[in-house]
């Protein structure tokens, strides 16, 4: 499918607004991805669809997780941590997206993980600093972003964490993981 | 054994620094532990044990953890994961200790984990907020302290892994289902 198709079919699911992010998503993954020499398309899509499912049932993407047998954990997490997850499944079974690279970045892009590919890596940041985004910091890490695409990631990452124990909001393991293994590289980078 | 010999024992296994803070720790889960009903004798023994192997060998606390079959996460983490742990171990094997709520509060003084015991989160507060502590924010703890052990605990938890993230340092995934346990109930209680 091409972008416009992709785009006619996430609009109807979605507020205005949480649609105008998206765009601003897509264009930031886009950046990003020739930036670093990833795949250009594989971004886009993935971008255009990363939140697709942010707005569906919890109930029902529950019961997504048990059928699909999909990461236990999620259950009782809420729509935030259930929508990568469920929104990569709807990306598979109502567009016939196969592509595990392009899956796994929607899949991710909330929690991130440890190990996490360029593609992964890509979404997750342009979901943070996408031109709509206002936060305090957020322009230090579109800086980053245009420099390096791990030390961007390690600050998105790092951002989002120190955000949820600002808020005193749980934190899911896999988010951990990922910090935990970016600090670990930045380690050893010296 | 009595106050002044645990603390000759421990005396000779670190720095003085480290021994002022110990006493510090000491005084403040005595204080804690009348405020809460908690049994002031065990308060007193984890708090004067609570750091015995934190100048410990880190091979052989590494050994202990594989002979003892300690959790094997603990490898590599240095000394600062491990000698909580190994000084459990140390209060065993050396002193004969065999009480397990004493034993868990030297474990997981460092740490954390959910579901922790009154005298677990009073050596755990004990030892960030004692006397000789200086960072910015210890005065505010201190007052949680005096108010409400689980709001105290809460707040010491969130303060420590906000102080790893803004020193990039990994956190253990104990601290982590620590600090989950806590936020659920602060959640659940309002």
């Amino acid at each position: 499918m091409e972008r416009e198709q992709y785009l006619a079919v996430i609009k109807p699911r979605m507020p205005e607004k949480r649609y105008i992010h998206t765009v601003g998503v897509m264009e930031t993954a886009i950046n990003l991805a020739h930036k670093y020499g990833e795949d250009v398309k594989k971004a886009e899509t993935a971008a255009i669809l990363h939140d697709i499912a942010k707005y569906a049932d919890i109930e029902w993407m529950e019961n997504i997780v048990r059928d699909e047998k999909l990461d236990e954990r999620l259950i009782g997490w809420g729509s935030e941590l259930l929508h990568g997850p469920v929104g990569a499944y709807i990306a598979q079974s109502e567009f016939g997206i196969t592509d595990e690279e392009l899956l796994n970045a929607i899949r991710f892009h909330t929690t991130g993980r440890a190990n996490m590919s360029r593609l992964e890596k890509i979404i997750f940041v342009a979901d943070m600093i996408e031109p709509n985004r206002r936060f305090d910091g957020v322009d230090r890490l579109r800086k980053k972003a245009q420099k390096n695409l791990d030390k961007a990631m390690s600050a998105c990452v790092r951002h989002t964490l120190a955000f949820l124990i600002d808020t005193k909001q749980p934190i899911y393991p896999l988010s951990i993981e990922c910090y935990n293994d970016m600090m670990n590289r930045e380690d050893s980078e010296g």
